[in-house]
């Protein structure tokens, strides 16, 4: 038996997208570390009509507990706690207690504004201490508490009534979690254990040809739950499993087996490591400088996401135009001229360049049509070449086409060049120079 | 009479957050353009019994449209198609033109995977071209089409279905809307106008107490429906009015008016512009270079998303070590040593060597703290200094204290950044150097 779990998030700037809603995600999370099936994810608008559609349909599919964030202010388009005790049939009590809490936080805020006034607020505040009849109380995190309503001999779930904004929620969690309403509601949960595979340079369809080999020949692979998504130009293979299972861990080993023996150099990851930490790792004590055109510095912002990255990272020329290129990176303007610009010599020529001008005994070289225009039949929009090279002479240059449109083939790039530098700064570790 | 739409997002990796869903609001904002009201956006993983669920919920409260975004792919979690096939009564049928069509595109994707067997596959996307009869087929776009499905007289709404990757469901978007059915469901919507209003440097609470003031003071207000929100670091004020009611577009202008006499150095657009819009366009005939530090690239990156970029852009130096400010921007030694890698003096010479360096007559500098560490009781996490300069002598130099996380400051920094250089560049027209 499993418990499934359903979230609804309430705000009309999320609805319109607006504001991008951060909270099914975080909850998402939580869910699946608990080992608790998240079901389904609902926005709706801070209309009750809609919230309560939302809260029906979750209790009509068999939820056991939902989770609501948002619609917990002062303001009159505030009505996710009136609404839910409304769905679960519980009269709105004044909890004493909990206004004089908002009271003394309302009291400390409003130092700050001498002029205002706190009846007034107070007022306006009032409805935040209308609680569902026999709720627990989340105590407030800004100035709003949750609430946990038990479910219901009705056949309602647990709700657990959260605020919206992801600071508050996310402090809120821990409390609404301990009660005795939602330790209940999740008591019949799965433990699960849940592991993701990368591939880099394979298609699609051809995983899933692999799958299918897996599903004929491992004893077992009906016991994983897999889940394959392409993004960012890698493929990312999500297994879950219940680990005391019989036979089930032996399947997922199995399978990556099988996807490590079918693809070796297109797995890359076995144990969920992005291709950005195991750069950030190989790169640890060393020191990486960039030479772009298309990307335009978009590689070396991805570098310089990872806190700490100032220690290897000393930097980096977008060299746009062919002057720069020149003037730059040291690029022989007869080169550009023999070859364009977008070409392996001139790839090599900018990271060769980067090594230099930077003292740096890394570099990693990109440059490409990004498109829209700017392609040729021999060079059609989203032929990138790259060149990852090294102080010590070891050097890789690759020329790709990538779909997509501009956007897709910028960020696309900065993949490329991240599995480019893995490659060659993973020579000296295995020693496999010659088979690349 | 109203039309309301519902959307429904499919995907395991979106329901648990691993994918961030773009498509659920791309689609709101064209919906609300239409004048279709949107009642609910609904998640769900890879599970028919799921989709199914979600897609009664929204057919049972009365729902006009419904559209799908995800599981059109040619792997065996891909079930979008047939489940919604199945919700709305109708047999799959093979479209045998649609799979000559996919079989195209594949040759000529697989051009790139020489190893690859065509022939599995052809067989592992021979699924995509099963359709729900009397649906109309949306062209692909990648390699996936999508379907529109009619109202069924048994009360199944319209369901438009779309692949799950954004570029290929925008592109698909037009020809949705043209189908018949599209247009048969659609055909009650209210007829709305929709303009946006852009600041920048304005606290949310001003705006608000501006917006009260219009209220009280201009008539037919009432008819303006508008949403306020804070992106990147600007105020979005959004207003929707259906232009054929009385008074409407007049409170409109009204209310631009008060803005713009309000906050005159705020407001930077009325005609829904951006400001990288902006600046691409007073940087036409210009060359700029850019110096970047903590936001290493990404400023380079943002100016040059703008297709057609390469016209002005000439290029930029990542100079996250302070020898690469040193050796590559020339920035003085000593001066760094003086006032800190993140100051004022630093920018300046930041953006004087970028200015040298290119050969550019416009420059752009940013140096500052992104976190998590790395700040100090003086200079705390967030604190950014910029320089704007041309090669004429002006100069505009700021720094700012940014919220957030290391993601945010770094964003926020290319938003003020492209601020300035918006200010600076703009000065010649206005000849108000002065008065900034």
């Amino acid at each position: 038996m499993s418990t499934r779990a359903g979230i609804v998030v309430t705000g009309t700037e999320v609805l319109t997208g607006r504001i991008q809603d951060r909270n099914g995600p975080w909850i998402a999370d939580r869910l699946l570390e608990l080992g608790v099936e998240l079901a389904h994810v609902t926005i709706c608008g801070d209309r009750p009509r809609d919230l309560t559609a939302a809260l029906r349909f979750l209790s009509d599919t068999g939820i056991d507990l939902i989770i609501t964030s948002g619609g917990l202010g002062p303001t009159a388009d505030d009505l996710t706690v009136q609404t839910v005790a409304e769905f679960c049939g519980r009269e709105l009590v004044l909890d004493t207690d909990l206004e004089a809490t908002i009271a003394t936080i309302l009291r400390s805020l409003m130092r700050r504004y001498p002029d205002a006034d706190f009846e007034a607020v107070m007022a306006a505040n009032r409805k935040q201490a209308l609680v569902p009849a026999g709720a627990a109380v989340l105590a407030p995190v800004g100035t709003a508490p949750g609430v946990v309503v038990p479910a219901t001999a009705a056949g309602a779930p647990t709700v657990v009534v959260l605020p919206g904004p992801p600071r508050e929620l996310q402090a809120m969690w821990p409390a609404a979690l301990a009660t005795a309403s939602v330790q209940q509601a999740i008591a019949a949960r799965t433990h699960y254990r849940q592991q993701t595979v990368r591939m880099f340079g394979l298609p699609e369809s051809n995983l899933a040809d692999c799958l299918r080999e897996a599903e004929r020949s491992i004893a077992g692979f009906e016991r994983l739950e897999i889940t394959t998504c392409l993004r960012r130009g890698e493929l990312e293979i999500v297994t879950r499993y219940e680990p005391d299972a019989p036979g089930a861990a032996d399947a997922y080993t199995a399978l990556v087996e099988l996807l490590s023996t079918r693809h070796p150099r297109e797995v890359f990851s076995t144990d969920g490591s992005l291709i950005d930490e195991q750069v950030a790792a190989l790169l640890a004590g060393r020191t990486v400088a960039t030479a772009e055109s298309c990307t335009a510095g978009l590689l070396a912002a991805r570098l310089t996401e990872v806190p700490g990255s100032s220690a290897y990272v000393t930097g980096g020329v977008v060299s746009y135009s062919n002057a720069a290129k020149t003037e730059l990176l040291g690029v022989d303007a007869g080169l550009i001229e023999e070859h364009g610009a977008v070409s392996e010599p001139v790839a090599q020529a900018m990271a060769t360049g980067a090594l230099r001008r930077f003292d740096a005994d890394t570099a990693i070289a990109i440059t490409g049509i990004a498109g829209p225009t700017g392609g040729s039949p021999d060079k059609p929009v989203g032929t990138v070449c790259f060149t990852a090279a090294l102080a010590d002479g070891r050097c890789l240059t690759r020329t790709v086409r990538l779909p997509g449109d501009r956007a897709d083939v910028r960020e696309r790039s900065t993949t490329v060049a991240l599995h480019l530098l893995r490659r060659v700064l993973g020579e000296k570790a295995t020693g496999d120079a010659a088979a690349r």
